[in-house]
């Protein structure tokens, strides 16, 4: 049974955790404490992006001697597996920690089994606590992991009534300066975001993460079928790694970007969204925002590829204008994608709203796939 | 300066007024207590309808003697007009109240000066103790009286991405079994429910409000331009009252329901609403719920005749179908109707959300117009 100091060290190891996001992949975010033999807080950390230590070296660094006869407190089960300076649980042992308590277990065949070391060689392990709060912080990855794919998160912004701009095309601006700030948020949290040549045309968007310079920058992808991106388009301005996703049969991209070729859809205009994720997947994207347009986010439904739905509805009514959703292949009201409210926020005037699918999507392969943990120093 | 017990009763007098809500037009909802002369509850009473006594007088009565030296805390300035037992201001003193603590003035010219009536006989009079809440429970009444036309309450429910049926036309159910009976609810706080030709083409509504035998009806107004209505539509069943408003030019309507003939809409294929609405206002309606469909409720709002919007979001996808709402003369997002939030509430796995213009309407007409309460047991 965790005891209060632990489950306090396990919510600030999941706000650690947290400081990772859109820096790991294809690793996850995990967090550690190690609290001394009194229960006091002797060091912290997180894993700050693959290649680099993991969260328990971190912490262990920090604590210093005072981890001897002490406990990890760790938001995912400790790695098994032998990197350059061996795995975590092995790290555990040798700094003379007499107890580990983790939140989730490992999904990953490659990287699981720490507990049942760390048990075997006489530490006092738990797990589940705060099993809920460190997988939803670990959402994509988790995902990913069961998937085989990337996460998509479907961002929109629309008014009360569906659209997302204006009759004559004007959209600047429906939703409020916090929505904005908001979206920018989602953007450095993930590793690629994604939008349509429709979008492209329409808003010549930029979608690089604003912010303090130096800030990680998303990888943005522009699904292209044609291959008819602007050589001038902003999202080709060096600010952020730009791929241009194309068709087989489409002429050259403009410089400044990398192309990739994809089969089309069997229905529908566009590219085939699974192999998309799956050309995503093999470049260690683990979490896609998928930012629009409507006709790119009606082919991702259509797909089953969308996880989870973020809405900005704007307190606005326009009547007419373009819709934030176009055809998902539904036709009649059993087809519908049920969605499950999962947060409801003000921001501002605003109202975001977060959903994700009734039934999730399943993998794309019967079993769970083997996705490797990056090795420490690798 | 009113004391806690005052407070106290006020609060109770709002929620016994709200219990006349669809009950009192042209009327206000009224809730009165009195307290007698050591502060404790003596009487209680609402305004039930129009031609039966007013709050004040019901609260008297079951009050008493223990009136004497007591306290009126009521929502609204009591009246001052004479009806056939005397205005309530007297009716207050004559029963020996020494203090009188109202929340709200009454705007009406005709029924106002009880305040002023009361303290020049001596009585202790204070004003304003929970205002904000007695004005929202008398929301629809304080407006049309400020307006000088029904308050109207647009009620639509649809999908995330903002559609009220699919492709196909199949709508049953987008929004759930909490969400259509918090439509019942509204239906039968309003004294009418107005669809157009549309709404009743597709879905042969039956607009009468569920609930036990005997339930007040609101009236069913169907707009009905060419005055096409079926004479097996459901509307016309003898329910509840039911007017059918067709243009000056059109064939007389099926038997079983009342029709009125209005002009054309100077733009737009239907009737004029501004005209629609003071036939409504001279028939006593003071509350409108607006029920759709998509192209009335945008006859509505490019009329700038929408107080109150209230819709009903289910977390569903359709990507294609009947849009929420049809053109309201909006091309650019300069022109968008901007509205504020002022409840968002979860109903089962639906979103309630309400919202109000940013810029509410305006009277037709420079002045306040006189509107008269109807007096008691008139």
């Amino acid at each position: 049974m965790a005891t209060a100091a632990e489950a306090e060290a396990m919510r600030r190891a999941v706000a650690l955790a947290a400081r990772g996001l859109g820096h790991t992949s294809p690793n996850p975010v995990v967090g550690c404490v190690i609290l001394d033999a009194d229960g006091r807080t002797a060091g912290e950390g997180w894993h700050q992006g693959a290649g680099g230590p993991h969260a328990e070296i971190h912490a262990l660094r920090a604590a210093g001697e005072r981890a001897r006869g002490g406990t990890a407190v760790v938001t995912l089960e400790p790695c098994n597996h032998t990197g350059r300076t061996g795995p975590c649980a092995q790290a555990l042992l040798d700094a003379g920690i007499a107890r580990v308590v983790y939140a989730v277990a490992d999904p990953n065949d490659q990287a699981a089994g720490g507990a049942a070391t760390l048990a075997a060689a006489g530490a006092d392990v738990e797990s589940g606590l705060l099993a809920d709060q460190a997988a939803a912080g670990n959402e994509a990855w988790l995902a990913s992991t069961r998937l085989g794919r990337p996460f998509v998160l479907w961002k929109y912004a629309a008014t009360l009534d569906g659209r997302s701009a204006a009759a004559d095309g004007t959209s600047r601006w429906i939703t409020s300066a916090e929505s904005r700030a908001d979206v920018h948020r989602l953007r450095a949290e993930a590793d690629a975001v994604v939008v349509g040549s429709g979008t492209l045309r329409a808003d010549d968007p930029h979608l690089a993460v604003r912010g303090p310079g130096g800030a990680r920058q998303p990888l943005r992808v522009v699904l292209d079928s044609k291959g008819t991106i602007a050589p001038g388009a902003r999202v080709l301005d060096g600010a952020a790694p730009t791929l241009v996703a194309v068709a087989e049969d489409a002429p050259a991209v403009p410089p400044g970007a990398e192309a990739v070729r994809l089969p089309r859809a069997a229905a529908g205009p566009g590219l085939d969204i699974p192999a998309l994720l799956e050309e995503l997947y093999a470049r260690g994207v683990r979490s896609v925002l998928l930012e629009g347009g409507p006709t790119l986010a009606g082919a991702f439904l259509a797909a089953r590829a969308v996880d989870k739905v973020v809405g900005y509805l704007a307190p606005v009514l326009l009547g007419a204008g373009t819709h934030a959703l176009a055809d998902a292949g539904i036709t009649t009201i059993t087809q519908a994608l049920r969605l499950e409210l999962t947060d409801v926020t003000r921001l501002g005037p605003d109202l975001r709203v977060t959903a994700v699918p009734a039934v999730p999507a399943v993998p794309a392969v019967p079993a769970v796939p083997v996705v490797p943990v990056v090795p420490e120093e690798s």
